[in-house]
């Protein structure tokens, strides 16, 4: 694999999710001129009274699940909370598929909590250092961990948005975590995948080292890297180096060392792509037939800078048309000097 | 199934997509109150100088490929033309799969045109005649159907995007058709599940007539409802009575009857919801394997208008979040008096 030479268009196929994408470089500027059109630097004051995620205003909000540190009154620093409009309905139950012949129909059971990453408005995740973010990665698991004890959820996704055109409808740093009593389609797609890549190479395929080309960054832990066929210009996989399968049993040395990665990931996307919105999610693995899952399964972080418009294309199909290399988005943020 | 008396949410999964959707109505407001947050009535004016889809401006544009009627000159209605800046090449030669070990790489070989519905500038597809409109559907078959026959190309996608939000560029009434070498993610996943349903229940999932409360209206080859799983607030499909894999197959009598059913639905929808943004997509199969596909395949018409933003959850996981149960949004839609 080579720097492109030439603006001829390339299919990609990932091995992960299991998904063409169209590699065209024709269609946009140049990689490093990429920059985000709705900049979201977060709020500037660092207390809002009309925001029910500021410290002093939890009275606003819906009930709390724990805290960290644990002892009440304002000197929290991470707070899990429920969704005061939960997607899912955490006390109605679960009671198997029914509904239409064709259809299948489920009570709207399962969780949706908020996870408030700091007491402070205005601070940014980017802007708390590596074991602060490790301590809201610990929260993550933590809350997986409980909730997956409850057998009717079949998967938990863990996921931050970040701007309004990432879909944040509040600017006070947040994340979510959504369980779900089925696995969802692309999840199952996901798994499907890994797993025959797993039976035709014998390997798990995110064990397998990006080219050198790919990657942006490292750390003793984790490897962060613009997957070879990126659905979004600037997307970044940030990946353990052990093969794991669940998120959730990422222990505190590791979460600190996940922090510092993301967060140096988070500052050069900031900086090269001026602020821009974004999503990341974490790509775990669904909590049944954990045996079998095992050997092929391997979670990851992927972080997804909102930068171009979806069409009608990518909607029908699944397939994203990404105006920049994975290659040269690479090169473009390893360059990215963050002091 | 009868309207919701509470707000409770719903698991639903739809057999034609094998996808699941939450269904979460204490995320909104009353269906009937929903409207566009970015209206996208379109151009006003009759010309503009520097608009290339504009009559008189066909020197702006990429190659023609076929105008309708065929005459030169400034009196076409519709124009098929190359997009001047393609997704994929039609110059490059596919050559099979490549590329590394676990990714697998296509030269970017395939078509992308641009079929320009109206020489007019201020001109709708919803204020054009459902003859007119047949004509465009009309285009868009003989468009799929001289592609076919090129033996690399394994599926034509056909879509539209009208507003920025919905990722429309240029503004002057236009649709578009990719031809891609391999089958795309969603496409072989729609195909999967509808072979799947076809194997359960010894029917073709579309060909079962949806419940009468899902259903907007009907003409006298098409059915238009909400599916009842829609991804989206107010999702539309318009769907062929007769049983039918391929849309290029359609013929003018028929295209003539899509395009009026077509211009009912446009006009509830920006009636309704304040000239919302949208995207459609014509969902047909593959061009390879067609005798196997037969059964169990049939394509149909899928509107999206784009009311509400993508976050990361169904980014991670394909699963949406509807905040609108579908016999709900039908009935809305039903309601609607067009004159
Ligand atoms: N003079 C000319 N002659 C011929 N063609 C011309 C032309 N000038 C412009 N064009 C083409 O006309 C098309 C207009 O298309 P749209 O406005 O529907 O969306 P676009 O393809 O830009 O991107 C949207 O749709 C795609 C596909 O869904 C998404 O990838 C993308 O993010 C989203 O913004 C463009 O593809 C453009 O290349
Ligand atoms: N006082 C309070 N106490 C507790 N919780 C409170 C609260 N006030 C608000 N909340 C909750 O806080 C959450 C903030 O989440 P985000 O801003 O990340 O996106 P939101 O979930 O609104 O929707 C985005 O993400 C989802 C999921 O990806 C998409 O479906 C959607 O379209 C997109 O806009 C909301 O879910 C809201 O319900």
């Amino acid at each position: 694999m080579s720097a492109k030479p030439s603006l001829r268009p390339e299919l990609r196929r990932d091995p992960v999710m299991g998904r063409w994408v169209i590699v065209s470089p024709a269609r946009a500027k140049r990689p490093s001129e990429f920059k985000s059109k709705s900049p979201s630097p977060g709020p500037t004051l660092p207390y809002s009274d009309t925001c029910p995620f500021c410290s002093g205003n939890e009275h606003l909000c819906a009930p709390e699940i724990f805290r960290v540190p644990p002892e009440p009154g304002e000197g929290w620093k991470v707070r899990v909370i429920e969704n005061l409009y939960p997607a899912l309905d955490r006390n109605c139950k679960s009671d198997g598929e029914g509904g239409g012949e064709d259809g299948a129909v489920l009570p709207g059971f399962g969780f949706h909590d908020v996870v408030i990453e700091t007491p402070v408005h205005s601070v940014n995740l980017s802007g708390m250092s590596g074991s602060e973010i490790g301590a809201v990665i610990g929260a993550w698991t933590r809350r997986v961990l409980d909730i997956s004890s409850s057998h009717e959820i079949k998967y938990v996704q863990v996921f931050k948005n970040h701007g309004a055109s990432a879909g944040a409808s509040l600017s006070h740093s947040h994340s979510q975590i959504i369980a779900l009593p089925v696995v969802p389609s692309d999840v199952a797609a996901r798994i499907h995948s890994m797993k025959e890549n797993f039976g035709r190479t014998g390997r798990c395929c995110l064990c397998n080292h990006p080219d050198k080309e790919l990657v942006v960054s490292e750390s003793a832990h984790f490897i962060s890297y613009v997957p070879f066929a990126a659905t979004h210009p600037f997307e970044i996989w940030i990946v353990p180096r052990d093969h794991s399968p669940h998120f959730h049993e990422l222990d505190n040395d590791k979460a600190a060392d996940l922090g510092s990665l993301l967060k140096l990931m988070l500052r050069k996307l900031a900086v090269q792509l001026n602020d821009p919105p974004f999503n990341f999610m974490i790509q775990t693995s669904p909590l049944q037939n954990t045996a079998s899952l095992s050997p092929y399964c391997h979670w990851f972080l992927q972080i997804i800078p909102q930068l171009t418009i979806v069409g009608g294309f990518e909607v029908a199909t699944g397939c994203y048309i990404n105006p920049v290399f994975s290659e040269d988005a690479a090169k473009v943020l390893r360059d990215v000097d963050i002091l």
